[in-house]
């Protein structure tokens, strides 16, 4: 067993700026603690474009994005006890960590003080091979990294959990979000809608806000209370100090100041979604009303597992639109047009072994 | 009593650029809850001079700048319960709220939902007149407003505490800090001497955090454990994550990105001197770490309380240098070099009646 190593085959960027193709690969051995999967639906982040384009400048290639896995066990390691085959399981965006600093003893891996392994584009712990991601047919991941797919929770929508899912169900969990709690979202993406879902779905009262008032229906529809339209100056000045937090999910560079005054006294704004240097902010409305603006990147495993049982029990799904694997590149092009409503997920049965040698 | 004024006099900044000269002016009579006080020290603030000079252009002249007032009461009305003709006294950034808000009620009257107001520079929320602050001889102030000066605390140094004191105290109190704490203070002025004292006494382990070695042995001489050079890229790697707390008390604009980094999981770095736009800083290092970037103003009055008595039992003072009034043009030109160790005192034995008319 130790030595067999999975064939698969799934699609990669084989360069910066280059479309996405198939690509033949192997999964390493099973370890003894592993766990071995077919994956059946693989969600499409934004990370995944920046990712295949090195837009951060980290990337490796080639690179076989995806880290919303769902999937179905389809053997395990000798030592592997929480999980046989036939199990419905999905992997986020690790798939290790050291296992033994401060962070990883409290459930918050992702906080790994030796940094995880991430899903795509990490290298494994012990062969230094890069890691790949969902956009494939089989992974192979240890078993600490592996979530249960609770009984009820639709397979085929599940797999944004993994990532727009908990990284906004962290924040809401991190600053206490729950009944009666007030909580603003900006940007209405794959992550902005998940915060809406999830922070409506622990008690908390929901405001969108968005430059225009065209989102109001889709907003009131996932759950939000209301619509705030951010360029309507007189609604944002009635709106002050009237937020517990905010998450902002927006990736790209904008403007703060303007929803710094809506956070009530201790407030938070969150970013989630841009990587890179905030636009320039004021300090005056931090220093006036102890105000804070904060980073927060996912969550841990057990925090991952919980919003899967939580998604499980409360009936909350992202929304979705289902593509097959030959239609990354055409996702890819609309998901930076926000054409998009709220995260495509590839239905991986479409993805079928190459005839011939690729990449 | 009710209808009689107290003429006083004291300095004044006749408009934005000038020098501070000589102002005769009058008190407002005492009404039934109002303390009457003469001034025996008052504080220089760095916000002193952006007052006097409109540096944020919201002055109004004349501007009686001060607002680290420490005296001895000379009357009270007949409501007044908590003061005694001949106690010590102080006033601090604030002489009156509403009083009624959920902020005023929990003791956070700095954070009050109508604006506080401020001893200088507000307006008298019943008659409308401008305040005026402690660079003069009287003061009356409503008793709610009022600190008692523990005895023990010496009346010639403890003015300071009024603003760079809470300024800093309420941050190190608010982020839950004590023995065991590791606590970062950018700057080594007025208000980051006294970060460093405030919490040394608290218990925490203190690093003073400065672009060049030489501040090394004032910053031990305070309470700090050691100096960390931040030009020193090497010591800066090593510090990493290893702040729960960061003090920024520069009061100019300037990079944040090398500190971010010190910050551990869910540090927070807590702007106390900076008014206005921040520098660009990466939303990598607050991702990656759940860290924080937050303001915050000075304490209620009933934190300001429990700072002076700490103060008192711990033997706290700020390293002040005593000055004439007549002194306050070149303290400002001083202040403005950084060239005090660390905060002007103004010995207010040292203002005369003008001899003849003035401003």
């Amino acid at each position: 067993m130790a030595s067999f190593r999975y064939k698969t085959f799934g699609y990669a960027a084989p360069s910066a700026g280059a479309r996405l193709q198939p690509f033949s690969f192997e999964r390493r051995a099973l370890r003894p603690n592993d766990v071995a999967m077919e994956i059946l639906y693989a969600g499409v982040c934004h990370s995944d474009l920046h990712w295949a384009r090195n837009d951060w400048g980290w990337s490796n290639y080639p690179v076989v994005p995806g880290h919303e896995i769902v999937g179905r066990v389809i053997a395990v390691g000798p030592e592997v006890t929480r999980f046989k085959a036939g199990d419905h399981v999905a992997v986020g965006c690790m798939a290790d960590s050291c296992q033994h600093c401060d962070q990883c003893r409290k459930g918050e891996e992702q906080l790994c003080r030796e940094g995880n392994t991430m899903t795509y584009g990490g290298l494994d712990r012990i062969t230094q091979e890069m890691t790949h991601g969902g956009y494939s047919k089989h992974v192979v991941v240890r078993q600490e990294f592996v979530l249960r797919v609770p009984d009820g929770l639709d397979l085929s929508r599940a797999a944004p959990l993994l990532c727009a899912g908990i990284t906004t169900y962290s924040p809401l969990r991190t600053w206490g979000i729950g009944p009666g709690s007030r909580v603003g979202v900006i940007g209405l993406g794959g992550l902005g809608h998940m915060a809406v879902k999830l922070a409506a779905g622990l008690g908390a009262q929901v405001t969108v806000m968005s430059r225009t008032p065209d989102k109001k229906a889709d907003a009131l529809a996932l759950g939000a209370d209301r619509l705030l339209v951010s360029t309507d100056l007189d609604a944002m000045a009635q709106a002050a100090n009237g937020f517990d937090l905010i998450i902002d999910t927006v990736p790209n560079k904008h403007d703060l100041n303007p929803y710094l005054p809506l956070l009530d006294v201790d407030g938070t704004l969150v970013i989630v979604g841009q990587v890179g240097p905030l636009d320039e902010m004021s300090s005056v409305p931090l220093l006036l009303g102890r105000r804070r603006v904060a980073g927060s990147p996912i969550g841990g495993i057990a925090q991952t597992q919980e919003l899967l049982d939580f998604c499980a029990r409360k009936n909350i799904l992202p929304e979705t639109e289902t593509i097959r694997m030959d239609e990354i590149n055409e996702a890819f092009e609309r998901m930076e047009r926000s054409d998009v409503r709220y995260r495509f997920v590839i239905d991986m049965a479409s993805l079928t072994e190459p005839a011939e040698a690729t990449l």
